[in-house]
């Protein structure tokens, strides 16, 4: 039973993500948002959304990205995304977080969920753009939706929200497209610094 | 834009599932879990687990539908595992629910997702046994680890445990025998009924 107690373990571990808090509010405003429910959004959303991709992708390989992508987090913590001071060390907790978590699944399985964290953190494969695209427009959809509160919590200009996402239409033209005039709206709103 | 406007739709009306609550609580025993992480453990677990299926399985086939499978629950409500009367109700209030929700998305999609519930309803297909095997297995989990808290809320049995998992071993002969040690260790310490 030594390889299914490992992936129990690995499975338990996981569970922790339902406790990491993201900045996100969820679409109705009422609470932010966890780990656990931010990776369930995206890989509904690489299920449904996969044809707008700029390229051809594996479905089941960015579903399973997706889904694995913030793992590293029950020890490195969300880094929000406009936390410069935080954004400078988020790489070194990460990698160290990886080293740790990973390891409790049967090697084989161990290197396979690395890989994919790897190949979404590099971000060069379509399947990796498209990943990090989707990982992009959904909080900017749910900012949308929620009344633009968390934005408005942290003061964040538009100009930040553009940078943020320098690289979000590699991944998907058409995604990129979609959310431009819902940062225009909110501009107009007032939830985002022009 | 209208087929990806309809996508979007589609796709925050499910944001919703982070407000449906269930009965079993997280690992660490805190609070109870909501559909969206519930779906998110489960589509994590098919692919980590895919190997003891009784079966070769379509791996990304049964992850869209775990991902999808509890959709219907935003009109519907979560029906609880003992909850006798509610189940007997349940299925004419989610059928209800899945001709509203799933017809936001595009006319193909939707016949899609209808069919990946449809499929796991059914219960039919190495797929969907597996999936409803995840769906057993993860609060039972998660019922041993948070010290059995929510069935001894409920007042649970080890004789209804054992009933509501007679389809158990048909998707995964090797997750039930993991699983009978944790019922009887259970049983042992009183948060099961004998």
């Amino acid at each position: 039973m030594e390889r299914l107690d490992k992936q129990m373990e690995f499975i338990l571990e996981a569970d922790k993500e339902k406790n990491i808090m993201r900045q996100t509010y969820i679409a109705d405003g009422s609470r932010k948002e966890n780990d656990a429910e931010h990776s369930w959004h995206l890989a509904l959303m690489c299920y449904l959304l996969a044809e707008h991709a700029n390229e051809p992708i594996d479905v089941a390989r960015t579903m399973a990205m997706v889904l694995m992508h913030d793992i590293i987090e029950i020890d490195a913590g969300d880094t929000y995304a406009y936390d410069s001071a935080g954004n400078d060390t988020k790489r070194e907790r990460e990698l160290k977080a990886a080293e740790r978590i990973f390891h409790l699944l049967p090697e084989d399985q161990a290197a396979d969920v690395r890989g994919l964290w790897d190949e979404f953190e590099e971000g060069k494969t379509p399947e990796a753009r498209f990943a990090n695209t989707l990982d992009k427009v959904q909080p900017l959809l749910l900012n949308d939706r929620s009344g633009g509160e968390s934005w408005r919590e942290h003061g964040v200009s538009q100009e930040q929200v553009i940078r943020r996402n320098a690289r979000t239409p590699e991944g998907s033209q058409k995604l990129w497209e979609y959310c431009l005039p819902l940062i225009a709206k909110n501009v107009k709103e007032g939830n985002l610094k022009p």
